[in-house]
């Protein structure tokens, strides 16, 4: 192939059915849920190969440091990372990507891919591309289509208007129409007459078909991503799409917006394993079980169960199961959750009953992420509090004061610079010090290896809004905090 | 009445049936399983009135600090702590008791009681007790046994030789029989027929009757004890049992060596609630369940359940079931139980399998019970760990150094004495100090508050075995650790 691919990866979402593995502020796509990676590494690594351009990503401002850090990890760099004012469903994050690739490279082709989705086999993933380029160039939207083995009622379906190959090779056909979500009987029906495919939402189309596509049928949708895109800021290395027009967007998906109402659609069977891991249920059936249906993830033991999930995520958490029958489990440190596997959709209520009572685990993690790395509280008793924090290499938290608390440093790895008042000393490894209740402070890593430090503080309250800002590099109120 | 009684507590014990919160290094009755107090302090506490003489204790090695702390913290002094070298079951215990109180008060009434159970109303516990008393001074050794409410398998129960009072009280009337624990056919015979008590595992008598009881039906038990008692040591209060004699010993229950065989046998019936909580699926049934049986316990969030117990010990850690039937669930930070109501018993093989693989977790808590009070590991990384540390007044530890880490000490909670090779410092609250690798270090409590530290810990190697010791005021090995 001659034209390079340009992929979209989308990002941005923080969805509440896997949780507690899943949160608001570090949701299912940034999880070490399957391997060693991220789904979110995962996909990035899966389309960073030879006639492949370094992607491109939309996302939530609050993930815009973990994205980065997650592919410097795996060593891929971002071509452009658009940063969502809010959360608006995937057309106006498709339309914004589409707009500013249109912008650097006029006509190019770009593969829209969820980030939280499982794919096993990277090669064979790319290997199906190819064929459906000559549609793509010729001005089609191209969906893929999954093979599927299950009358699966989770997942939308692509009626086909002819039968796939015998061999089920990847024949680019017309699509017929899409279908939503289905009922039991109906997901057997659509199984048994072998003409239906799963929706994988993974798509390949040029910038100047989608954007026509836009044109005719949501052109609200393109107007306001456009004026979003034209009046975006630069910010480190983001692009941040204004929120003036982007607050205007109506919250809908792609299919709804754009392809259930194209005419111009391709659809490219799959014959691989795909799943978008969309509760515990999926992740139970993506892993491999034992012969009586059971899978432990992590330190668990079962003991005389059957169809059943045990996921323990903290290596010093033990997890054990015993008699259990159709249960997902699933433990870590702050929250665990213990449900019927048929009531895995639920989930999403629990933890909506759990923000309602404002409970901290239903969105967040101990482990905080922030622009400059991230901390953990380790302990809170009455008159302390210990934290660990880790910085990032050549990045500095912003100057800052507290009221009601004194704060002992230990750096544990790494080398640390520290200003206090007008004092800058470098702290080394195996050394500490001391900021005074009061003192105007600043932690800065000038190290090219990352800086862990464990704060002990010590006063009367500990709360993350006794911070008064002086300067801080990431553009965060200054003053008092929140 | 006018005679003293001295009550007998029984806490050596270490069963594994309500893992993960009861463990072998911190056993059941010293949790704070039901309200504020532990089953070992609220036992005590139903035992600390007028005409109860402060209790004596038998227990094992591991708990003689933990039972001191407890019976500080409810403000009852022990009369005598004996130390078992090794569990040898109810039978030897209930002779040291004996044998030791003889020797102060000759011919005294005690009270023997398991400092597991619970019963809701102590005052109603302690109003059936003079009931006991004529037949108790009268060489009697007496049972108490309770109304039985359903047809339990899991206790032993006691044979009258008539029916109960119509009114149930108290009157004292001749043991028939001991009966072990049943199958559930003749459970429920048991209870229809209205002639059988639960066997509580409560007994009194006097000394001299007990001594003579053991001298017909068990007279090598008496022997040994006897022999092991003679040469008991006296150690910081404690007096610990010879092991020479002790260690042949046979593990036996007083209802085996003693009581199945004895003549002299009277039962006190008694008619409060009373549970021994031998297994979690007794926890959920001595807690009071919503109209769909649902016990919560800590924060924990059920949706759609059915007679389940949630069990969350932590206030910061969070534990939601949703659509579960039959299930007890109990989170800890570092261990997770999910098992069928009806196989609680159960929890015993797994915590052998645990232990047969070497988890820690099958034995021991985060927080590990010293002698000069405890310590709980709060993160280790592979170059630094980090601990909280608190020391009772009064309390040191050993003099100690260490190969291969280096400690910074920070006081959050009282005031440290600090010996680091020759030199001794006072380190207040908010205050820090640093002890290189290699220096000769001792931390003090001088205070009369208890003292907390956080102590990180940086190097290469973090066991507790690069502890080496060169005094230590209780007793433990010098040189090097374990």
């Amino acid at each position: 192939m001659t034209d390079l691919i340009h992929p979209v990866l989308l990002c941005g979402g923080s969805g509440t059915r896997l949780w507690p593995l899943s949160r608001k502020s570090f949701p299912k796509q940034f999880v070490q849920l399957v391997g060693e990676e991220s789904l979110f590494q995962s996909t990035a690594r899966r389309l960073s190969a030879p006639g492949f351009a370094a992607p491109a990503l939309v996302t939530a401002s609050d993930f815009r440091f973990i994205v980065l850090e997650q592919l410097a990890a795996v060593e891929i760099g971002a071509a452009e990372v658009l940063i969502e004012p809010t959360v608006k469903n995937t057309a106006p994050a498709v339309c914004a990507a589409a707009l500013s690739l249109h912008d650097r490279a006029p006509g190019a082709l770009m593969l829209v891919v969820p980030s939280d989705h499982v794919i096993p086999d990277a090669t064979h993933f790319r290997e199906t591309i190819p064929a459906a380029l000559p549609a793509a160039r010729d001005g089609q939207i191209v969906t893929f289509g999954v093979r599927p083995d299950r009358a699966e009622t989770g997942y939308g379906w692509l009626a086909l208007s002819r039968a796939p190959d015998p061999d089920f090779s990847a024949t680019p056909q017309k699509l017929k129409s899409f279908v939503e979500k289905p009922d039991p009987a109906t997901a057997e029906a659509l199984l048994a007459g072998g003409m239906h495919l799963w929706n994988s939402g993974i798509f390949l189309f040029s910038t100047t078909t989608i954007l026509a596509a836009f044109q005719t049928h949501a052109p609200e949708v393109l107007a306001l991503t456009r004026a979003a895109l034209q009046d975006a800021q630069p910010d480190l290395g983001f692009t941040r799409l204004a929120p003036d027009p982007w607050e205007d967007l109506t919250n809908i998906s792609i299919d709804y917006a754009v392809m259930e109402q194209a005419q111009n659609m391709t659809v490219v069977p799959y014959d691989g394993a795909w799943s978008d891991l969309g509760d515990w249920q999926a992740v139970w059936r993506n892993e491999a079980a034992d012969g009586a249906g059971v899978v432990t993830m992590g330190p668990s033991v079962p003991l005389d169960c059957t169809d059943t999930l045990l996921h323990a995520t903290h290596a010093r958490q033990e997890l054990v199961g015993i008699g259990l029958d159709n249960i997902i489990a699933v433990a870590m440190p702050d929250a665990v959750l213990v449900a019927h596997k048929d009531r895995a959709q639920d989930v999403k209520e629990a933890v909506a009953q759990m923000k309602a009572r404002g409970t901290p685990q239903a969105e967040t993690l101990p482990r905080d992420y922030r622009p400059w790395g991230w901390y953990e509280s380790l302990i809170v008793g009455p008159k302390f509090q210990v934290k660990r924090i880790t910085v990032h290499p050549g990045a500095a938290l912003s100057l800052q004061s507290h009221k009601r608390r004194a704060e002992h440093w230990v750096v544990v790895e790494g080398r640390a610079q520290v200003t206090i008042d007008t004092e800058v000393t470098i702290v080394e490894e195996n050394q500490s010090v001391y900021i005074p209740i009061g003192a105007r402070h600043r932690l800065e890593n000038p190290a090219e290896t990352p800086l862990t430090l464990i704060e002990v503080q010590t006063g009367d309250y500990f709360g993350e809004d006794d911070i008064h800002r002086y300067e801080d590099l990431y553009a965060r109120g200054l003053g008092r905090k929140p």
